[in-house]
């Protein structure tokens, strides 16, 4: 009996766990994770901090028993140390009782996602300043607002900062958002559309300062009390820290695997390491960008979930190949949803592409719908083929997940002119006649030179 | 100078009236419409009976004005009433001043639309007996519901049988719907979804009686006071038709241009008839179904508008293709959306493919997201290559526009199992982590055999 054992225990591992139980019936599967907490939902941290999520169970998938039932053996608080690649061995560390173990595997799947960047500023380790990543950090940032805050700083402008915010701002906190780049969203948006998200984040009554690096956290008495960025001390009696990840790839390189030019773990598209029966998936691993045809990483549920299931069918006796990335993500703040998928104009510059975004401005519904809300499209367009790039949609409730239309139209390499005339749905109280994704492939076409 | 006619102003004529225009500004353009109206919104017209849209030039998308100041003649109340493809002439009566004439073309548009299909029913000629097609309707309607009606019915269930409800009941008149079929929406759902949508609109507290076919409209004094129907008589002093339309191409016919199949124009890719310098679009025109590779004759803005663009290019000198319609179309009923496309199984079946219908309930957010609401998915799958030849959506706010990616699915081919992967948006909010369109896909991929 094959052994298969998963070094990290969220999505992409336990997604893997289970596609290798669906296939193999007989394999000896375990999964060893270092924290309290298997298969959770980190994107519903800053709703459950926010309180639209009660209690903080609903958060997670499954539950260690239910992957018994599946002959899944979850260990928790045990942490993988060292891989041995040619033993075909793993080093376990039990947490509880600090005792270290060697355990053999036949096949292995490194899940081990991604670490929280810290910059080199003073002051992190105060009492009130957070992460917002595991369920552990949920129920600190919870705990800590039982104090009722009177000032929050966020310390990011991306996704994760965004959504902390309005978590304070639907809970009365009155909150900073502190994001260096000179607009929100940097790594994901066009500028001009990360402006747009800025100004109407602030309509809602949510300080956003951006070109505002952090210098350093002040506090009193071991306890956080203000943020200096850029001249200015914000004050602050919790701060919660949303500036990016890293993938978790160290151990895969102490045990001599392959990591890419992106510091993830380089992987086949049938998620397979260089180490004979090694995949890896998810945060900690690399993926193949389908327009710039780049090795990626890319630290997003949807992908981790996906390649945990390409590498658990592999896993099981399968053949599955994953079949890339786009970057496609969305998120909402209020009412304002916000969306992307593919290259933004300076990675498609960058991926050497001559390469002109073109955007509209249109509403989510007939112009005489009386609950029609603006939003405004961005295009990336190839101006030697009018090919789509990259899309990016900020607007009222009901725009966001037209990004999923762009999407599969980048997936299938659709041109501008193609797009103008798929047969997409209208009525008055969705879009135009002409939906606003097909105007944007008119506009598109015409960049063709 | 060339001359175009274009016979019939409304969305297919004008939209293509005005590409000609863009493309040559020499070419000499006259519009000739029978009504009081061009250009606009029959879609809108069930929201101005409900009082959603407030003033009937809401729904005029351009006026005579605007297309004088392109220099396109817009000639209202005239009406086309013979072509002689051979001379070259066409027959206009002047309906103010009871005056005929003939007048030359180079080249002519006929964007005649449809004509609503009345069944040999008693009674509907009397006064409070609507239809909900033109403005002139609209104006009606609203005038009679300044009566303060006590019982509405409207017969048909189809997409504008169901608006016109939601309208009633937004002003609350109750109202029946009596649908002829098992289920409502009987020509565009898979019999199912025509149940959901059934249910969840009398929850809505709007009366849908399907199996109910019209025997008569009874009325006293000339009024109406109900319609009877399967043995029942349902009380009202309000009745609106909602029984379909048939493609206006008598003039087309008696001219001696080819009619297709559906008995509306036949038409190449280039929307080209029969006769030379002769293009139709719109509801009076075919067009090639993707899916299915034959030609129908669906009445949707959507489409006539696009026709009407590919036939305005073509005249104005440029070349365009139409590249062929799916029958993607969106509703919605109070916070019940409703959308569909492509082919339903029975339309599949049809067509000659092996194919099976496949289903999925979900959400249209996070099980954890406190706004989520209930979505049904159904696709329509070829059991001999996966790929998807239909899908249709019932759900809470949110999931209607779903259809738009699958629309995209659909026009280029796509199996089960390459949607599965598509790199498709999530945050709680706005769905599960595997977005559902992607467990569509997961699911047509099961039904391979």
């Amino acid at each position: 009996m094959s052994r298969l054992i998963v070094v990290g225990g969220d999505a992409a591992g336990m997604s893997g766990a289970s596609q290798a139980r669906r296939l193999d019936p007989d394999l000896d599967i375990t999964a060893y994770e270092r924290t309290n907490w298997v298969s959770y939902a980190a994107c519903g941290v800053p709703y459950y901090v926010g309180e639209d999520v009660k209690e903080l169970r609903q958060l997670q998938a499954r539950t260690p028993d239910q992957f018994a039932r599946m002959d899944i053996d979850v260990r928790l608080r045990h942490e993988v140390t060292a891989i041995d690649i040619t033993a075909k061995t793993v080093t376990v560390h039990d947490l509880d009782t600090d005792t270290m173990s060697q355990e053999p595997y036949d096949l292995l799947l490194y899940t081990t996602g991604a670490r929280p960047l810290f910059p080199p500023i003073e002051g992190l380790d105060l009492d009130g300043v957070f992460q917002v990543r595991t369920l552990d950090d949920a129920t600190a940032i919870r705990a800590a607002l039982g104090d009722t805050p009177r000032h929050a700083v966020v310390v990011g402008g991306g996704y994760i900062g965004l959504e902390v915010a309005e978590a304070f701002r639907n809970l009365d906190v009155p909150v900073s958002v502190l994001e260096m780049a000179d607009t929100v969203l940097p790594r994901t948006m066009d500028p001009e559309m990360g402006e747009l998200v800025a100004a109407q984040v602030r309509e809602l009554g949510i300080d956003v300062q951006t070109g505002a690096r952090v210098d350093r956290v002040v506090g009193v008495d071991g306890h956080v009390t203000g943020v200096e960025a850029a001249g200015i001390t914000y004050p602050a009696d919790i701060v919660v820290l949303g500036l990016g990840s890293a993938p978790n790839s160290t151990l895969a390189e102490a045990a001599g695997i392959t990591l890419g030019r992106t510091g993830a773990v380089a992987v086949t598209d049938h998620q397979l390491t260089s180490a004979e029966g090694v995949y890896a998936a998810g945060d900690c691993a690399e993926a193949f960008h389908r327009i710039s045809g780049a090795a990626v990483n890319f630290h997003l549920a949807t992908v981790a979930n996906k390649q945990g299931r390409v590498a658990g069918t592999n896993l099981g006796g399968g053949d599955a190949s994953f079949p890339g990335v786009l970057g496609t993500a969305i998120t909402k703040v209020g009412d304002i949803e916000i969306s992307r998928t593919g290259l933004i104009l300076s990675e498609a510059t960058a991926a050497g592409f001559d390469a002109v975004a073109t955007g509209l401005r249109s509403s989510t519904g007939s112009h005489y719908w009386p609950k029609s809300t603006q939003m405004r499209i961005r295009t990336v367009v190839d101006r030697a083929t009018s090919k789509l790039l990259g899309a990016q949609v900020v607007g009222g409730p009901g725009s966001g997940k037209r990004i999923d239309t762009f999407a599969v139209a980048l997936w299938m390499g659709l041109t501008g002119a193609d797009l103008e005339y798929v047969d997409l749905s209208y009525a008055p109280p969705f879009s135009g006649v002409w939906e606003p994704v097909n105007i944007a492939g008119r506009k598109a076409a015409s960049v063709l030179h």
